[in-house]
This record gives structure tokens, C-alpha cells and sequence, in this order.
């Protein structure tokens, strides 16, 4: 049975222990949660010894369940003060579960400007002194390790970012080549794993084993009819794997809720340059690679190798929210220039969505005009020399725009809104309101009713409905991001009962019992509950379910909507859940 | 009867209105704080044109009452979020007062980068383009209005900080002579100030009238008596004329709640180079002034003019607060090297316990070393030259913790704790963690109590009485914030129920009715009431009615304590009062 590592950084131990019997059917979102909720001092500062980062891979991970190699990373916050689950791609989680590790706590501190690299295998896990890859980026820092440990390991790093605690600081999960492209990047964890000194995690699954199904053929059937779900779908089955996540570039312009230039209009002149039809073209093109999956097992494979003109690798993707960010939403219609800023940004171990909105507010802040994607690289190099405006593009929108005097900073909770204006679609505004997690599109993507009519039809510009949308899907989500699976299966199994009887099936095969769409709600209800409790005691209240009050009075040309769902309705989002 | 004009910045027009009735008797922060709570949204951003920066003078201002000159400066605060009354010296409120002005009211928001100046005379007020004043420090800035208008002018000004719309930004106000040395210092309101685009007002009181109390003789009486309470008393009457404010710094360090290199000690090694008795000395010995008074009337003259060597004007004061947050806060034992920070801060428009905090925090970031007052200097000379370094500077300590990463951050709903460790005197300790303003020590001076056996004696390491001391005190304090008397004035009425009645006959001979210490606490309750309901809306709850939490778990020394209120006592300072 897959055990907990608790591994003290403040004494330089770890004990491993089986997971209590409330923890026993956890995973993910729902296992981070449970542990930071249990043990984390809501009031602790976010880079103190109190708090815990916690890595959990999800309930089928490493099963061969198709796209269910999510890894979930719990904190404490430091960009949002509340309870944050961070989610990725990449082979981390598989290669926990196959080392048996059900989650890795790192708890408690090292004395300043001490950094560790953690070697997780099927035998444990040790701590060993890694004072030397200080300052690396995450390309080099793992690039080391596969060295030093043969190309079968994986890594969850940061990078100087994180080192540098900054609050936009991601954590690097590493994909199938080895690269340190997929990231946990919302909340700043990037900045709790530095807090904690601990540079590198090293999987190593060799001599590991998948963890078994306690029915293997209920299991196996329900996989199979899953992945043939997954295929049959349209978007899941064609447009993602061929344009990848930046399909919906287009869609979302010719909506009007493509937020452009610091969301000061919901349309943008240059979209066609950055969408994932160009991309598409361009990558086919120079000999990139379309389809790619960022980690084993995934069927859809809507990541992508990007490459120069020479066709040497770049970066992968970049992702839809990443072109968006540094594209539309900083007037910078050029490909290349934003893949470079995708790979700049991995390196340095930074969330790409907070990081390029931050680059919005200081193009509105006038440190550089809306456009200049030179100018936009040389504020990441600043990052990079730690320079104090190097420091403040790695805090994040919210800490910028407190010093710049900005007054239009599109943040709830304090972290970035991603690449839908919540005036061009209410219902993906409920989600960046209520979620536990501050301005998150993943936490209940509204915008698939809303825009792609895709799980019902929800009228974008009509406040009716939004509430009832976003909270089933807040709910459906935190159950998803417990199971291990990518949120993309959501396309499939949201109009398809065949398909829910199948992720179903999956998970009650693992259990080794009959497991009904209710549960799987259960599982989504009790999680956000916990979040919701935690927060509260952390200091939010209902003025925090709030977007920031521009988005009430100031209309989004051209639609020339303003965000039409009222607070009391915001209010009741979470009335039934906890 | 004085009148309310109303400023817009947007339509650059300006009203005057009667009072209404519930404002009829309300001055000082008594109605700030009721115009911003029933006129500002909540949620407003702080620098919108939906927040409006009001200024009032007390309800005994211009009457002649003794020590009455206090201005009170209202807004939502940019730095807490929250409501916010900052309150000074100097002669504006007199001026206002003088000029028939109950309250002036900034509304709206002009084209940016326009400034513009106010004249307020005994006829109205009227606004004049002012751009020619952009980016001068508050010193130059009045120099030219009086030598424009005449030395009988007095000015509320910004300094370039407030331009910068930064967080630490202070609202500067003219002496005695002229020279803008009196601040509303706290709560960023100078940026406020700075969004609305008013560079400066200039009040001139030529013509005006004093206002009339409308029992003439039950006033005079009261005043004589009054005044006598405040020349009896030791405190007001001998050691705050002869050793200023700063007479506490050997008191604090004694009791071991002197703040140290960011609040990592509670004793300094270098107080007596520091201290109000040594303050003393120098000044004496180089021909500076002690016994000044701040503006006219007062009988206290806890001012005093620092001069250099040569015997040249270098600043005033500086006062306690300021030297320590230089001084014992910063590490530095260096009088001069504090004045000079000072006449820095107050031409920049900073507010120096803020910014002084803030320069502790730098240090612990590692920006600059502790003790390092060259280093101190440059970074102030940086706020001037802009630099994103200045800007952080200028933004406070919580924003420059955030972008440093430093954990130890000794701020209260983002704004920094004052001169008194509350581990060392655990009743301002819960002043601090509850008072609407954020951490304040005018909010509900405990350490009157604690540590000066002043309004009884209340343990400063016991959490008996502390909430009930703390909540006493705030109640008292809002009055007196209101009365328009100045703070000092408690340490003569809370032992002397002779003072307490001649205070209350003032302000019974202002009104022409019986005024009772009932009265007294009724308008202190409500004004504490509306300040919190109006918090509250803006996001505030419990977790925000703490200190930070390091402040319960690392020990203060010497004294070995750490902050011993429990948070369910926290909970009960406003349960009686809103």
C-alpha cells in the first residue's frame, strides 16, 4: 500500500507512514487539501516552518487509467493567503505512484540559504545536501540529475524563482523527454518548495510497481470504454490533439472574451498571428511536433514541441493561457517572441498565466509600452539578476500594481485572471469569484457551457444560471483534480453518460467497489468544503468573492457588456456545498 | 454656520453644502469616517474615483479650546484596504476652520498626470491648474504658494511619493512657520490625494471667522480650566514640553518593548544616543528650539526644531515614532543621520513610521545591512529618483516583504506597528490587531497603562484587562479624534476627572447644551461602529483582528515573552461597541 513520506527539513528527516484511514480513498486535490486543512495553521505565514507543501498524484494515477497522470501540489498560498491545490502534467505523478508514494510532505524549514535535492525511489526517500545547483534554471538543474540518474527518473524542481520565494514562483514537473515543461504554477508553490530549501525531488521508479486495481477487470473494462470516449469526442479526440489547447484562441476572440491588453478590450487585432491554427501551421512547418503527450498514458496529446526556424526545440506548446498572456493580453501578436518567453519562464520556475499578466499591469503601469515583446524579455532577464524590478515582475499583478499605483489589476484573491473576460462569459466570472483557489479557469471552466456549448448551454452575457453552472462544475473539478485525471476528459464526459459510467467504473475498480456518479460528487463537495473552511479561518469573507470592482462599471468594447451576476448570487455559490 | 464643499476632480466643479442634520454636530474623524462609510463603496479601489479623501477639521477646531488644531484626513485607505482617518498637527485644521469649512470632500478623478491646486478662502474654494508643480518635494511645494499668497497661508500638500500614488505616500501639513512638517501620515492617504490629482491645497484664513461657541461663557470657563488640568499635569505640563515625544525612548527600552532591528529585540544598545534627553541636549547645545508648538493654541508644545552643527533648520522634531523606526528599528544610533531621514521623508511626503519600517525590513531582506544609515539615505534618495527600488520603499513593508520574501513582517491589515513591541505590552498589542486603522498606536494608547501608569495600571505581560484597557482607550480615542484635540491631551484628563469635565464643558459650550462623559463615549462608539461595519464590507474578519503570528510563537527579548491575548479575547474588543 502507497505510503505517506513526511520529510522534516527543519531536522533533515523523513518517516514514512500509512495513511490514515480518513486519507485512505484520497488523492490529488482531495488528499493536498485534506492534509494542509488537518494541519496547516490557517493564519501561518505561507513561507514559515508551519506550513507544508504536499505532492500528491492522483486516485488513478499510475494505474494506466488514460490522461490520469495529474499530479496535484498543496500549500498554503503565499500570492493568495488561502488553501491552494496546483495541478500538472508530467511524468512526477506517475513515477510517485510507481515508487508507492501516495504523498510527499515536505514540512518545517532548513537554516537560510541551504538547498536540498530529495531522491524519491521505491525504497524511500533521502535528503541530500544540493547547495550547488543554487541560481541553476530548471533546464539545467534537471538536466544534472538525468546525469547523474540515468534518463528513467523524473523531477519536480525550481528555479531561481523559487529560490528567490517569489510569489509567482512555480514548481517544474518534468514531461516525457525529461524537460522541465509542465508546471504546478498557480500560487506561488514554486516559492513554499524554496521556503522549504528544497531544490530538486529526483523520482527514481525503478523497482517500483503500478499500483493494482482491487478489481483489475472492472478497472480494465472501464479504461478502455474511457479511452473510447476520449477518442470519439470531437474536441478530445481531433481538435486538441491537432491545434492543441490554443484552438480556442479564435473562439474565444471572435466571442469578444479574449482579454486584450490588460483587459481593456475583448478582442484582439494580432489573434490570428498567435492562434493554434498558425501555430499549427508553423510548427508542422519547421519539424516540430503536434499531438505530443506530455506524459504516458494520455490519449489526447494536446501538447506540442515548439521549434525555431532551424528546428531546433524551444519549448513545448506553448499552451493556450501562456499565448494568450503573453500575447493578447500584452499586444504582442509574435510567436516566436512568446515562445521564448514560455521557455525563459519555465526556466526561471514561473507560473507563465501570473507572469504574463504581470507583464499586462506593467505595460499599463507605462514601465514599458503594450507591444514591446523585447522590452517584455528584458523584464523576464530582470527576474533572472534579481534586480527590485526583476523581484516585482516575479510577485506577481496584484504586489506590482500595489507599487506602481496600478489601478486596474485583474486579480481575485490576489492572483491573475487567466484568458477569459469574465464580462464576455459570466459564468467562467462566478468561478474566478467563488473558487477557494482565487481567479482560476480550471477550477470550474464555465467557459464549456458558456462559449464552446459544450455540457448544456448557458447564455454567456445573462447573469440566469451562471451560479448553478460554475458550482457543479467547481464541484465536478475538485473530484477530477482528485482522481488524477486531466481536466480535458471533462470534454468527453461532460455530455456523455456513457463516459461518466466509465470514469466511474475506473475509480470504483481501484476501490474494489460500486462507485456512482454520487460519490464521485461527494468527493468533489468535501473537498471544496475543506478549502472554504480554511479560507475562511485564513481571513476571507464574502468581499473576497468578488471580481475586482471594475469589471462591474467598466465595459468590455466591443460586447460592451459589464459583468452582470450580483453579489448575492456570487453568495450562494457555496451555500449547499459547505 | 460652516459649510461641506464638495471637489470634484472629475468635472474639476466645486459645491458647497449645508451639513445635514446627522453630520450636524460631527467633526473631526467623527464625520470623515461617516462620509467615506456612507458615501464609498466598500470595494472600491482605493485610488478610483469612487473613493473620496476628505478632510475635517474638530469639533472644537478655531474655537481657541487648547491643543484643538488636529486635522483629520478620511479615505479608504490604499495601504489596509480598510477605512481610514489619519490625523496631524500643524495649522490647517485652524485655517480650515477659520475659513467657515466643516469638511472639504475630494471627489472623482481627473484626466491623469494633471495636478492641480486648491484655494480655500472664507468666500468658497476654487481649483487651478497646478502642473508646474509636478515631482516638487512638500518643502519647495510651500514655499511657492507662500510666497505667492503670503506667510498667512497655510498648505495640505503631497510630495512626490504621493504623485507616485504610493502606499506610504503621507498628506503634509504646514506649521507654526510655514514649513510642511505635520503629517497625516498613516494609510497612504497621500496617494489618495495623488489620484485626485491635487498637488496642494492652500488655505487662507484672511477673512474668515472664528467659529462662535454658542455658550460663550460655559466655553470660556472651560477652556481656562482645561488648560490649567494640561500645564498641572507632569507629563503635558513638564516632560513632553522639555524632552518632546522622544522622552519615551529610555522608558520603551526599559521596559524592554523597544522595538529592535525589525522588532527582533525589545531593547536597543544604542538608546541613549538616541533618546529625547540627549535629543535635548544637542539641541540646547547647538541652538535649536524645544517647547514648540505645532500650531497655535497649543499649551503642550511637544515640538521642537532640530539643527545641524552649524545651527541650520534641519527638521522638526523628529519625534519618537520617527526616531525609532530609524533608529532603534533600522539598528542606527545616529540623531543626525535620523533628522536628516526624516526631512527626507517629510519633502518626499512619506510617512515615516511606515517608511522607517519598511528601511527594517529592506534590512532584513538583506538589501542593505542593519545599522547602515548611508545606506538608509540612498535607498529614501531612490524613492526620489523613482526606481522600482524607491517604489517598493515607498509601498511599506508589507509590499516590500512580499516582493523579498522576508517572513517577519510586523504589519497589522498591512500597515506597520509602531514604536511598542506588543510582546513587551501586550494592551497595545491588542490595539494593534483590532483597531479599524490597522496597527496604530494613537488608536487606543495602552501603553498609558502598561508602561506609564497613566489611567490606571494594567500589567503589560498579563492578558488581564488588556481588552477592556485597549477597548476603553479606542472609544476615548475616537472621540478625541473627532473633539479635534490632540491625543496628549488624555494624559492630563484620564487621571483627572477635572479635565474630563472641562473637556466636556468645551464641547458642551460649542454645542450650547448639558455635554456629559457619556455623551463623550457615544460618539466614540459610533464612529468605532461605522468604521467597522464599513470594514467588514470591505473584506475584513476575524483573522484580519490579529498580529502576525510570530508574534505568539518567537520569544521577545530580553523579556522572553511572546504575545499572550488569545484570539477568542480579540474577538470581544467591539462585541459591546457595534
Amino acid at each position: 500500500m502507497a505510503v505517506i513520506y513526511r520529510v522534516n527539513m527543519s531536522e533533515l528527516s523523513v518517516r514514512a507512514e500509512q495513511p490514515k484511514p480518513e486519507y485512505a480513498e484520497l488523492g490529488g486535490r482531495a488528499l493536498t487539501s485534506a492534509i494542509i486543512a488537518d494541519e496547516v495553521p490557517p493564519t501561518a505565514h505561507p513561507l514559515s516552518a508551519e506550513n507544508k507543501l504536499v505532492f500528491a498524484p492522483g486516485i488513478l494515477t499510475g494505474t494506466g487509467a488514460p490522461c490520469s497522470g495529474r499530479l496535484s501540489t498543496g500549500a498554503k498560498s503565499p500570492l493568495t493567503g488561502g488553501i491552494k491545490e496546483s495541478n500538472s502534467g508530467g511524468m512526477g505523478a506517475i513515477d510517485l505512484s510507481l515508487a508507492g508514494v501516495k504523498a510527499l510532505v515536505l514540512e518545517g524549514k532548513p537554516a537560510a540559504g541551504k538547498l536540498y535535492r530529495l531522491v524519491v525511489t521505491a525504497g524511500g526517500v533521502r535528503i541530500e545536501p544540493a547547495d550547488e545547483l543554487a541560481g541553476l534554471g530548471n533546464y539545467d538543474t534537471v538536466a544534472r540529475q538525468r546525469a547523474e540518474f540515468g534518463e528513467e527518473v523524473s523531477c519536480i524542481s525550481i528555479g531561481p524563482a523559487g529560490e528567490m520565494l517569489a510569489l509567482a514562483a512555480s514548481v517544474a514537473v518534468t514531461d516525457v523527454e525529461g524537460r522541465p515543461t509542465r508546471h504546478c504554477g498557480r500560487g506561488g508553490l514554486g516559492a513554499v518548495m524554496g521556503s522549504k530549501g528544497v531544490k530538486v525531488i529526483v523520482i527514481d521508479p525503478r523497482g517500483g510497481q503500478r499500483p493494482k486495481p482491487a478489481d483489475v477487470q472492472m478497472f480494465k473494462s472501464a479504461a478502455q470504454r474511457f479511452n473510447e470516449c476520449l477518442k470519439n469526442n470531437p474536441l478530445t479526440g481531433e481538435a486538441l490533439p491537432k491545434y492543441g489547447t490554443n484552438v480556442l484562441a479564435n473562439v474565444i476572440n471572435a466571442a469578444g472574451a479574449y482579454p486584450t491588453r490588460n483587459f481593456s478590450s475583448g478582442q484582439f487585432e494580432g489573434t490570428e498571428a498567435i492562434s493554434g491554427e498558425h501555430q499549427h501551421d508553423i510548427i508542422k512547418q519547421r519539424g516540430g511536433i503536434i499531438a505530443h503527450a506530455c506524459h504516458r498514458g494520455c490519449s489526447i496529446r494536446c501538447s506540442r514541441i515548439y521549434v525555431d526556424e532551424q528546428g531546433q526545440y524551444v519549448t513545448k506548446g506553448p499552451e493556450y493561457e501562456t499565448i494568450w498572456a503573453h500575447g493578447a493580453d500584452c499586444g504582442i501578436a509574435d510567436l516566436d517572441a512568446i515562445a521564448r518567453m514560455d521557455r525563459m519562464e519555465d526556466d526561471l520556475g514561473l507560473d507563465t498565466i501570473e507572469t504574463g499578466a504581470t507583464l499586462a499591469v506593467a505595460m499599463e503601469a507605462g514601465i514599458i509600452p503594450f507591444g514591446d515583446a523585447d522590452g517584455a524579455i528584458r523584464l523576464l532577464e530582470e527576474v533572472r539578476a534579481r534586480t527590485p524590478l526583476g523581484r516585482l515582475i516575479a510577485s506577481g499583478a496584484e504586489v506590482l500594481g500595489k507599487a506602481y499605483g496600478v489601478q486596474r489589476v485583474p486579480t481575485v484573491k490576489g492572483q491573475s485572471m487567466p484568458a477569459y473576460d469574465p464580462r464576455g462569459a459570466f459564468g467562467i466570472g462566478v468561478t474566478y469569484a467563488t473558487s477557494p483557489m482565487g481567479a482560476d479557469h480550471t477550477a470550474g471552466y464555465a467557459i464549456a457551457a458558456n462559449i464552446l456549448n459544450v455540457g448544456g448551454k448557458v447564455d454567456p452575457l445573462s447573469p440566469e444560471g451562471q451560479v448553478e453552472l460554475s458550482r457543479s462544475l467547481q464541484i465536478a473539478t475538485a473530484a477530477l483534480d482528485a482522481s488524477g485525471l486531466c481536466l480535458f476528459v471533462a470534454f468527453a464526459v461532460l455530455d456523455n453518460p456513457e463516459a461518466m459510467t466509465a470514469m466511474c467504473d475506473m475509480l470504483g475498480g481501484v476501490y474494489g467497489r460500486r462507485y456512482t456518479a454520487e460519490d464521485f460528487q461527494t468527493l468533489g463537495r468535501s473537498t471544496l468544503a475543506r478549502e472554504r473552511r480554511f479560507n475562511t479561518a485564513a481571513g476571507f469573507s464574502p468581499a473576497h468573492d468578488r471580481l475586482p470592482r471594475y469589471f462591474k462599471t467598466e465595459r468590455l468594447a466591443p460586447l460592451g457588456t459589464t459583468f452582470g451576476v450580483p453579489d448575492e448570487e456570487l453568495d450562494q455559490v457555496f451555500e449547499s456545498v459547505v
